[in-house]
């Protein structure tokens, strides 16, 4: 109910997705509005397709912590109780991640081990490789040693379903190869993941080998995370901006990227299209819980239910569970009891500034 | 000559320089390979070009701290000697960074509010836009709320001279652009560029703004500033291998490709050749000092003589000391008596490790 074009693309790729893939599928929200779109696209009587009907949902500009607070009856909230009770096992949302990470971590819990949930998002290769899983890349700004070390054994677990590859390479991001670089934290970190047996770890990349086959996994919190996802996407469009703008400029330019549009359309769908990956799972919780943009169109959703369903029907939870479990006695869980306090003050402090 | 290349690119460079620009150049190095790159080249006489001869240099996997002291008699100390001793406006080095970055320190002092010097690097901007500067891209990993500071004051002076720009726009690289996103240091670094009144401060952008034309001057802290560089030579690099894997495959695409050559040279040659800019200014030092990488061709060499050429005839200097004048004393540069200090504890840090 909370994304940015509201029920549609939600309804049109669930829709989607019980007709290309059998996955069945429950609507979360309010019933008349999702009735309306089932008539509108002639699934009404869609058999794997039901409705549970709620009263409310949290909006973008919520706070996460009052709306969790004040909106029990809201559709992501319901959601993660049908994955409590057993009733669905994973869930798929394309509104306010902030409300989705606090939901999740209080409903479901967090796995033994982890401090806090991180976002695993898929990222393009060059030339002929495929993916790599960088994490986090957003839920958690600030990150400290055993965290990063927490994001590897997870990232590790969710790589090898997702990129269908035993013993994934997992990397750490710094800012050179050499094992002096990165900071306090990065190098502690790296002295960390190399003391974890279970854990194929090849040491640091620095930016350049993003898009290179040299890892399966990268690793690094949530500010540069974020800020590294972004910066590609912004190189992207310095690259298709400017050939843009200096094709133009002569008649060989225009008849030239004229017939290179379909190698540019394959490159899109092939590397670029955001909707290919559809969303990135939130790894940590007692769950699976597959976050999507807020703009996602339906591709983007039946792409996202594809991959719950994927991560489900693989074992995802035990997977990580055993990558955890080895470890999960030097991690040193109570610094944070649960995510809600960390959000809850993070929340009190925003509010005193304004 | 401590390039990877040793003194070939820097002579001929050199040379390059002051026939296109007419600027003096001074080669500092060992007189018998000089002179015989000098008459290999046909300069002999080249009535621009002095030398001033020394017996040793830094290697590329010297540690900084050492060399400076035991090398006394080095290229890059003699060059800063030059400065010192007014006989030379600038230093141009094809060297070891860390090494340059400590001798100068030493040797020229830092400007007076000066914490740590930073390097800015010019980055392309998407379409018919130029550059934006981007500091510090490498020099100081962990960044405290007043360097940040520092770092916009004098990349504002800087981007001034290089923009050609009254009163450049600067901006602070965030994962978001509401006032609540960035760790504690970030906001902290928002609120005090605001208090500023001699800087046209814009607030955040995100890594997907960096190629727009939103802002002239980007300030990060160094880790994320040698990552962000770096992800953006990956994602180039992610879109030109993925585009000549794609287009091989149909012949159209391979039509496509060739036609489209011109343009894909054009694009490298105005946006993505670093050769074209050169170097980077080592910011913060009393002199110019331009850090050129240590693979730069001579086409690099001879723009980072330009460079420096034109911020010394510019007044870069003045300039920053007028902009950080007026806030020098919020700043504690007690914290840190000099970069040797500093660099000197890391080394010993680094050494222990092994």
């Amino acid at each position: 109910m909370g994304g940015d074009f509201g029920p549609a693309p939600v309804i049109k790729g669930a829709i989607k997705a019980t007709k290309k893939f059998k996955i069945p599928v429950t609507l979360v929200g309010d019933i008349n509005q999702i009735n309306k779109y089932l008539k509108k696209y002639r699934s009404q009587k869609n058999p794997l397709i039901n409705i549970k009907h709620c009263n409310d949902y949290i909006k973008m500009e919520d706070s996460p912590v009052r709306a969790v607070r004040n909106k029990s009856d809201s559709s992501i909230i319901v959601s993660y109780n049908l994955i409590k009770d057993q009733i669905c096992s994973s869930v798929v949302s394309t509104g306010n991640t902030g409300a989705v990470m606090v939901t999740g971590s209080l409903i479901l819990k967090l796995m033994p081990g982890i401090n806090r949930p991180a976002i695993a998002t898929l990222i393009p290769k060059a030339g002929p490789f495929k993916h790599t899983v960088l994490l986090d890349s957003g839920a958690n700004v600030d990150c400290r040693v055993e965290q990063l070390a927490q994001f590897a054994l997870m990232g590790s677990a969710y790589a090898e379903i997702i990129l269908d590859k035993k013993d994934p390479r997992v990397a750490l991001l710094s800012n050179g190869s050499e094992e002096s670089k990165g900071n306090d934290i990065i190098r502690a970190a790296s002295t960390k993941l190399k003391s974890i047996s279970n854990l194929n770890y090849v040491g640091f990349i620095e930016g350049k080998d993003i898009p290179q086959d040299k890892m399966d996994v990268i690793v690094c919190d949530g500010l540069i995370g974020n800020i590294v996802l972004k910066t590609m996407e912004g190189g992207v469009k310095l690259i298709f901006d400017s050939l843009k703008y200096l094709a133009k400029k002569t008649i060989r330019g225009k008849i030239g990227m004229l017939i290179s549009k379909p190698v540019f359309k394959l490159l899109f769908k092939q590397k670029l299209d955001p909707a290919s990956y559809g969303g990135a799972p939130l790894l940590g919780l007692n769950g699976i819980s597959i976050v999507c943009h807020g703009s996602s169109n339906a591709k983007a959703v039946m792409n996202a239910i594809k991959l719950a369903d994927r991560l489900a029907s693989n074992n995802l939870e035990k997977k990580m569970l055993k990558s955890l479990s080895a470890e999960y006695n030097t991690f040193n869980t109570d610094l944070e009891d649960n995510v809600y306090n960390e959000f809850s003050s993070g929340f009190k402090k925003n509010k005193n500034k304004k």
